[in-house]
């Protein structure tokens, strides 16, 4: 027992998860039990190009090794997020909208090459989706969707207890489903996608125009002059608890069409769990959802059982993509040893 | 060679295939080489309740063997497809709208005690869907969508190669994902469906709104004194090809919505195919399809390899669901051995 106690502290037992994103980096260094036991963020500088972010995140992911005081030969393998459609089996970036310079970029090869171990890749919001399924509220499920609201709206699919990634590693872009024909500008370029309505970046256009139209609303003084601070989500969450009329008014919109697209979804997917992530909800907390719980179940079309559909908070605050990551190192890891 | 030849005439090797609807019931028998070697349909009479069109499912069952020369105890097994969301584990449909009576009817156990074989039972959708997948324009792909657009629009997915039932049975109900919000009224009693925008009851009330408002249309002359012939297929057919401009415009709203229904589908599960089959596309064609395809594209997310994603009509008629069936009634058995 103690021999193998003692072993057991030389073998490789952790894992590296990491979240690429356009404004930071993060790595987690997770245990055994799925514990966080280091962690560290650093600026993503997306303008030093792909082989400057890639020597950011390999100085990110020493960072949370030396918070976790572990050691880089004690890692079994990391997984990588990064923000666009990823293949899996090559570990190649195909594009990163965000990212200036990545186009087929083989960002696991180049990571695996100065971390010296495994190294396995995916899009963001499918690790997130991802860790929210193998170590957040949707564990044990077999079908569960992960809506992620935050600057834009990304999605993951789980189906048959694993990750739906399609055919061009470009499945769950719920964010661009169109909702409203020939409504608002997308970030995209295309009219009417879900992103255009309930996002933040939504939130931001229909605040703005109000408060350019002369509407009251204490947003002018949160905002300050000229709008200088950010509509960030303590910003809109401050209004909306002061009783905010215009941020009650927009949120209400934005509660609406989630509500649409998580009945759209549950109509086309049937999942067992809809699961809310991204700094938006991650900020206002349940009561954000409670309005979506109610106009999705307006629209679902089977209405029996319709309670056995849920449609939770993630409350994994900015941690479900580098948590994911650790969950694609374990998933990719055990199955080459079998 | 000789002696094994005289076995394979006596051993079981047919299927049958049923689809039944809310206005017609078909059976096929089909063969080891899924040959269609016999067929019968009749009126469903759906008045007669839940035990009265089992009777009516039997008899055509025994119609389509009689054709195909064909003795039951030469049949492996049969499956059918119902109009709602069915169990397959138990054979139970849990409803079917269009039914009269039809609540947790244990469908597959009750046409098994009448007909002598294993029967499974699924949704009339999924097997058409099944059927384009096995049999049809869809087979070897992993991800694949049917959308069959009739009187409703209905939807199948198969996602890593096997049909998506979803947590309650219910999953693929395309035809009731809101595509305008606050749009028309749907025969499910919610508002902006896809199906209020995109099917025959939507062309109807479409047309008629025209025609009332006087609107000039050869459709006047085609549907006779006060609109007395049904809008079929074959009249929309023909009034296109007679060039008529309320019918044209009419079908490119539908196109277009059925194009963002598309891509919306392709943004969310990234299938390499998505099939057209029903009334609607069986009777128009290839052509109905080229500005569903334009439409789609535009507001695909991913436009790398775009093309990849094939949008074909499944140009099975009457029988993707009954060979959907005869799909079923393979895979069951055949898990069965194993």
């Amino acid at each position: 027992m103690a021999k193998s106690s003692r072993r057991s502290r030389v073998r490789k037992q952790y894992r590296l998860g990491i979240d690429l994103g356009g404004t930071n980096v993060m790595a987690l260094v997770v245990n055994e039990k799925d514990e966080i036991i280091g962690e560290a963020k650093k600026k993503t500088k997306a303008e030093l190009g792909p082989q400057g972010v890639v020597d950011r995140i390999v100085a990110t992911a020493e960072s949370a090794l030396s918070a976790a005081e572990v050691d880089v030969k004690a890692v079994i393998a990391a997984g990588v997020g990064a923000p666009g459609p990823v293949n899996l089996d090559t570990g190649v970036v195909v594009e990163a909208p965000n990212l200036p310079g990545w186009q087929e970029i083989p960002l696991a090869a180049m990571l695996s090459d100065k971390l010296g171990m495994p190294v396995f890749a995916d899009n963001d919001v499918n690790l997130g989706t991802l860790g929210v399924h193998q170590m957040g509220v949707g564990r044990g499920t077999q079908h569960m969707v992960g809506i992620f609201v935050g600057t834009g709206v990304g999605g993951g699919l789980i189906i048959n207890g694993q990750l739906h990634r399609g055919s061009r590693y470009s499945a769950g872009e719920i964010g661009h489903t169109v909702i409203v024909p020939n409504g608002p500008i997308c970030g995209c370029g295309k009219r009417g996608c879900l992103e255009a309505v309930a996002s933040r970046t939504a939130i931001e256009r229909e605040v703005s125009a109000a408060l350019a139209a002369g509407h009251p609303s204490v947003l002018t003084e949160l905002l300050g002059p000229e709008g200088k601070n950010r509509l960030t989500s303590g910003v809109i969450r401050s209004a909306l608890e002061a009783g905010d009329a215009l941020m009650t008014s927009v949120m209400s919109q934005v509660q609406y069409y989630l509500g649409l697209l998580t009945a759209n979804l549950v109509n086309v997917l049937d999942p067992e769990m809809v699961v809310f992530g991204g700094g938006v909800v991650e900020a206002l907390g349940d009561d954000f959802l409670e309005p979506v719980r109610t106009t999705a179940r307006i629209y679902y079309l089977q209405q029996r059982d319709a309670d056995r559909v849920q449609i939770v908070p993630a409350k994994l605050g900015d941690y479900a993509g580098g948590l994911g990551g650790a969950a694609l190192a374990r998933q990719m890891t055990s199955r080459r040893r079998r």
